[in-house]
């Protein structure tokens, strides 16, 4: 099994002569500059150069910044989302030319490995997140997209790109390992824990399955409306501690069907677990730090499944279906927009999320 | 919803005229007797009254014993598990008759509430795991058993009574929570941690979808040796705490499809969350009294799914199939057989399994 | 196992004593009168008499008049929808109770047989489609329903009976013979043949899985307008025998992931293979008189599937979900209201339901 | 989406200085010869050229000696079967290197388009089943496979190439258009039509979920025989055209819950249309050149299913590891035995299959 070419391998002088762009980089702790780094070049035949058009900054990328994801290092290229125009491709590239509008996912795939062809794409033996992660990212002018026959996706004429940039990551996200993983059916009764935009995407993708109700539990009366705008059913404000009670008491001490989690601490791990009727399932998608508590001693009787995931970005095509047809319209969750080289203020504004009353911010170049 | 008549509210002196028979009967902590109770009889019209021909008993009666059960009160009789034939039924009993002889599952179903019409006949809304816990049980010389029609099943002709005990409870208890909820696959590495009846159960139906190795972890040489006679592919003792290494070792580094937990301790459910590789499953069959850590810090985007499960008895029919069959063979877990009478002695002899490499013990009457 | 009272076998001297009242009557192949009959009595311990309040007429109910359905025989009360109130009920009934607003299942099911357990009620040892066939049904003043705490729904509270008596019969059919058979999933396209009330509530009912396109194909252009009012999105009219290549073009060449057979006969489903994707489902929900041709010469190797299902109503309390949250209007259905004494007027309109621009039509007893 | 580069595209001139090679070549209808063909060489960057090892005979190839698949031309070298050693790969090859041993899948698939990501292997829009069919194949001592990197498969250490050549096509098409998409469970009852290679094949994957019954169906009684050695537990002489009532009454009128149709004509398809339970599957695995008559008129309320599939070969990797720990062991359907030069032979016993009892036949190069 080949590797993809690691960029930390590269000596700093092999870029001397390449062209620049600016970019969006990763400083250490706390650190982050919109500065000149080189403009990325074809390195693997299955990769393509893509100049981004519109990008957008993730909660990951704030935890990136605070220091705790140390897969990154001083000097990378922060970003994993982004619509943008192939500028050039590798060899052995087919199904993209220079010149095609694409979507990029955050989840680089190979397609040939054993876990791609279970369609495990997050766990590529040689791909998975790297994007703004082990190799540079998508914010910045330009990026280099490994495996792009596998990675990237054809933009249907017309489409927003808006809405389009939602499926790079959030809406694959929310919808694989909240929706999907939680088995949502007609008629079932769901509740979310977390009202960010994950939360809000798994209120969008949930009612692809007809729920019958959606709660939604969080702690900020804002993000609370805009679910409700969403679709949510009910809106649990869970600031005085109360949100398990309130959610048995609204669903006749019955329990949900499905849990979500969408924020990542044990707490909101601890009232999905609380809140599950005997069959239910709770489905995490939150990035956890820390070990939960799992309660066994109450659980191991109750017919409940637990699932995790990384997000597969296999439910792409599908989601680019729905948004063409208009059954689906992630642009809701745009609050702000900036220019690409207005991206330090942009981030100023999502890192203050619950003032700035921020959901995504979009970034446009161009 | 009507309830099952509880035998608690109805008073002592309501049997005096009735005939006896010999139970076995639980006294409070530490305390058993094999003594004179009132023959039961039919209360509802679902009933149907049982003269037991063989029984067993299993782990969960020793956890009563300590006292690990606040459900099961003192003057209970004990035991879930049984074989024997009908003396008679209720009014609106259509599937049984007198003399008909029976396997009667440790789960008792209405086949009408919300939750058996999703085959979740363990959350019977007036059934579920009763015989030996809420209302008298099967180590007795009869039974009274609610919801027959849906809680026992016809016993096919020469069929072997040894082996169908073990289908009351043990067989479809790893087979649903096991070897079902673990989704076992042709192909899959499997592990399963406890090699007591239940985890060699888990042994022997794991088999039924062609795993191509099947990994036993247990303290017990004895037991161990046990689970490489019914088809596990490779024994690792645990003693020395080092069974995560060996495993991985064993995996190439890959870990396992599926882990069966099969002990109901933190330690072996930590055992398991180690040693699954991605998209892995842990299927919990173990009775808990105590709270997991989940570490989630490390299962989060590891596309893993964690189950609980009471039994439902849903499989048992298939299994019964199985056994007429001659493909399943659960009488190999039979190492004791006592007459019923002798039943003190037995739970001795079941009390001190490793001492006496005791897995299930038969008990016939008459 | 016991059978079911069969009226066939009681002679009817036995009634002349009892209460008498009125009842939609088949006299054989086209006739049927609206005549006194003996009020129902409860029979089997499982039994219930209803007094019917609302109940309506099915295609098949015409086509019992055409003689096309010989296990019906003269005499026999037509009828297997409706909802009213328990009058009483027999000693084994515990769910239902003298003075209950229950919804009639088309489909009778003991909940013990190993059909029934396995959720196949249309197949029920001792039920499946009974009322208004082999047994008396609800086009009458009252009817006596067996296996009632498996054959009657409990209705909601301030539930709108035109709304309700759709799920009967007509919901659960469009959505588990043509939607669950038809494995519709989101971002779908799904095409759906015959525009009668039955794939009308398919095209209401394939909404709960968010397909990105619903084709409708038919004849009649009222029809395919209230398609359109009800959530198709592209209407298709087959009169000149060129709907295959209008529904490839629409789909460029590829063909849909799911093709709803809702009329029952060859040409139908012929068009339904014509128009299949490589695996592509095809969902049989007409009642068919003839065999059809199947094209295995092109089909061999298309990795698509075929269903047909006589309906199970397991799908019915999911259905009365949907219905009390707003999410399904089946009452959108209903073009026409009698009184139930005017039924053989009700008939006569319904029996032209292309002029009189016809689906459903309610019959409401006092 | 690229294109495969299509031999009958280029002129014949060009092979002119190549190296040549033997290979068997179809002439047209009746037409094989064992003559020299320039040996082939990589042309599109995801090929590889193998050394073919050892190679076999499918029926298939029959089927196109006699004219019946039209798709393949004279001057076509026939085969998509084999193992051998990879000379030489293209640029975007990464999963394989000169030298590696490697299991040919009769089935290309480039792994990026709509169709193989869904796992529909088989409707590849650039591969499919092309080897000895629109492309040159297997019979030769080189042959050229495109997208190499999502065809081939590594071949273990000391693994018997007569098993592993069974899985370039006959067992996971057995396995995935029999077995999987008949949703054989354990206990099931499954009816096997026709006792060739491939429903031999089934007999060996159907007992990977454990039925309690096999039921093989055939007209040759040494077919049988092998049937019943394999794993068939009861074998059914269908000579005398009885075979639909006598397998009724092994089943006790029940019929099976799995009938896997291995032949291809409609008589066969006939007899899986009969015998099918309530709930069953018909798996069709036949290639079939004729319309077969559906028989809706009996099927449309019996809640069956039928499935065509052409081999996705999905199943390849998990076959390989049940190969490897002994669980399957398919070198037992290799009857006859020859060196590649001799493959005119081969063809004349593989013709004469009854006379000659052959099953599959290996040939081996050097």
């Amino acid at each position: 099994m080949t590797t993809i070419a690691d960029e930390r391998m590269i000596p700093a002088t092999v870029g001397t002569t390449q062209a620049t762009m600016k970019a969006l980089v990763y400083g250490g702790p706390g650190q982050r500059t919109w500065t000149s780094k080189p403009k990325p070049v074809v390195r693997d035949p299955g990769d393509a150069v893509v100049r981004i058009t519109t990008t957008t900054i993730c909660g990951t990328d704030l935890h990136i910044l605070k220091g705790d994801v140390p897969s990154v290092t001083p000097g990378r290229i922060l970003g994993h989302e982004g619509i943008g125009i192939v500028e050039s491709v590798g060899a052995a590239v087919t199904a993209f030319h220079a010149g095609d509008r694409v979507l990029i996912s955050c989840i680089s795939a190979c397609g040939i490995c054993d876990l791609c062809r279970r369609g495990m794409y997050s766990h590529c033996r040689t791909g998975g997140w790297i994007l703004g992660n082990t190799i540079d990212g998508t914010q910045a002018e330009y990026v280099r997209t490994p495996h792009a026959d596998t990675s990237l996706y054809h933009v249907p004429a017309n489409a927003d790109e808006d809405a389009l940039v939602m499926l790079s990551d959030i809406l694959p996200t929310a919808f694989e390992c909240g929706v999907l993983n939680g088995q949502v059916q007609p008629g079932d009764t769901v509740a979310i824990v977390g009202a960010g935009p994950i939360g809000l995407a798994a209120v969008l993708t949930a009612q692809f399955y007809s729920p019958s109700a959606i709660l939604m539990i969080d702690l900020d009366a804002n993000r609370l409306k805009v679910a409700g705008d969403l679709g949510a059913t009910a809106l649990i404000d869970s600031s005085d501690g109360l949100a398990v009670e309130r959610v048995m008491k609204l669903t006749g001490g019955a329990g949900v069907d499905v849990a979500i989690e969408a924020v990542g601490v044990p707490a909101t791990f601890d009232i999905c677990q609380a809140i599950l009727a005997p069959g239910g399932r709770l489905a995490n998608i939150g990035v956890h730090g820390k070990p939960a508590t799992l309660h066994l001693e109450k659980l191991w009787d109750r017919n409940i499944r637990i699932t995790t995931r990384l997000v597969d970005t296999a439910a792409t095509p599908m989601l680019l279906k729905l948004v063409s047809s208009g059954k689906l319209q992630p642009a809701k969750l745009v609050t702000h927009r900036f220019a690409l080289g207005d991206i330090m203020k942009a981030y100023d504004t999502f890192g203050n999320a619950a003032k700035e009353r921020a959901l995504k911010v979009i970034l446009q170049n161009g």
